[in-house]
C-alpha cells in the first residue's frame, strides 16, 4: 500500500489525538506513517492563518471538542493544556533528531503525555528531559545536538518541503500528493492511499 | 431523542454537504433536525475569524477536501463554486420565510444545487427565482417578502441567538447546549444526542 506521511509539529493540539492514536491504529490496520516533524508556525505566520490567537470562542470550541473526540479515542487528556508552546521549535528540533536516531516517535508520545496529562509544556523544562529521561535518552546530550545547525537547518528543509506540498496546517497526512489536514481525516487518508479515494 | 438544531448559512460551502446529505440520513436515522439559518458572516467579521479570504493554500484545500468528500457521499458537485455569495443576506432571509411557511428545505436544497451543480450563485438571479419556482412559489411575493424588516429582524435575532450559543462557524450543530462545528460533525452531535457522549 502506498506510504503515508504523517507531518506533525509538536505545538499542535490536534496532532495530540493522532500521536495518543496513531501506534495502535497503523497496527490495528497494518499501516506505516512515516512521522516528519515540521515548524507549522513559520507556515501559519507566513499565510496568515492564525487558528486561535484572538479568537476565543473558537479556541473554547477547539478545546470541547478536543475533549469529546479524546473521549471518544478512550484517551483521558486534562484540557485546556497550556498553549500556544514556548518553545516550538526546540520541541520539534528533538523529535527530529529522534526520528533520524530512531527513538523519535517514543519521544513524541512521551512529551504529549506530560503536556496533555501533567500539564508541563513540551519543548520546556521539565517536560523535556524528564521524556527524554524516560525513554532513555541523555538530555544532555541530545538537547545540544537538538540545537545544532545541522537539526535548526533541517528542521527549516522539511518545513519548506512541506509547504511545497500543499501542508498548511498540522496535523496532516500526505498520500500520493494528496493533503489531509486534521486528526479527523485520517481515516480518509488511509482511504486514499487503499483505493484512490475517499470512503 | 433530544432535537438537535442544525444551524446554517447559505454562503457556507460545507454546508452544502450537509443541506445534500441531510434528508435522506435524517429519514434513514430516524431524527428530527430543526432547520435554523442565520448570518454566519456577521460572526466571522465580528469574531475577527476569516476562513480564506487571503488564504489561497487553504482556499485551495478546502475546495479538493470538499470535492473528496462530496465524493464519499455520492455527489457530483463542480468545484470550485462562486465564493463568496454576493447577496447572502438576502439567500438567507429567503430562507427563515420559507421555514416559516413550510417551504424552506426544498428552496435551500434547490438554490444549493443551482449554486453547486449549475455555477449560479445563491441569493442572485437567476438562480433565486428559478429556485423558487421549481419548488412551487412566486418570486415575486417571496423575495419582497423575504427584505421586509420583519424578516431582516427575524434573521438578526437567530444570528444573535447563535451566537449566544456558541456558534461561531457553519454548518454547526447544537444539542444540549453542545456545539458540533462543521458537516464533518454531524456524526459526532448525533451521537451526543443519542447516549450524551461521542462515540
Amino acid at each position: 500500500m502506498t506510504p503515508i506521511d504523517f507531518w506533525f509539529s509538536i505545538g499542535s493540539t490536534y496532532t495530540c489525538l493522532t500521536v495518543m492514536r496513531l501506534p495502535a491504529y497503523a497496527s490495528k490496520h497494518g499501516l506505516t506513517f512515516n512521522w516528519r516533524p515540521f515548524n507549522i508556525r513559520t507556515i501559519l505566520v507566513e499565510q496568515n492563518n492564525i487558528p486561535f490567537a484572538g479568537k476565543p470562542v473558537k479556541a473554547a470550541y477547539m478545546w470541547r471538542d478536543f475533549e469529546r473526540r479524546a473521549g471518544k479515542y478512550g484517551l483521558s487528556l486534562k484540557v485546556p493544556a497550556p498553549y500556544p508552546l514556548e518553545n516550538l521549535p526546540l520541541a520539534n528540533q528533538v523529535a527530529l533528531l529522534g526520528m533520524q536516531e530512531g527513538w523519535g516517535r517514543d519521544y513524541v508520545v512521551a512529551t504529549y503525555r506530560k503536556w496533555f496529562e501533567g500539564g508541563h509544556p513540551a519543548g520546556s523544562e521539565p517536560n523535556l528531559s524528564a521524556s527524554l529521561r524516560e525513554i532513555g535518552q541523555d538530555p544532555g546530550r541530545v538537547i545540544e545536538a537538538a540545537r545544532s545547525s545541522a537539526i535548526e537547518d533541517t528542521l527549516a528543509v522539511e518545513t519548506e518541503t512541506a509547504k511545497h506540498i500543499g501542508v498548511f496546517g498540522a496535523p496532516s497526512f500526505v498520500v500520493d500528493g494528496e493533503v489531509f489536514w486534521g486528526d479527523d481525516r485520517l481515516e480518509d487518508a488511509v482511504s486514499w492511499a487503499r483505493s484512490g479515494r475517499v470512503v
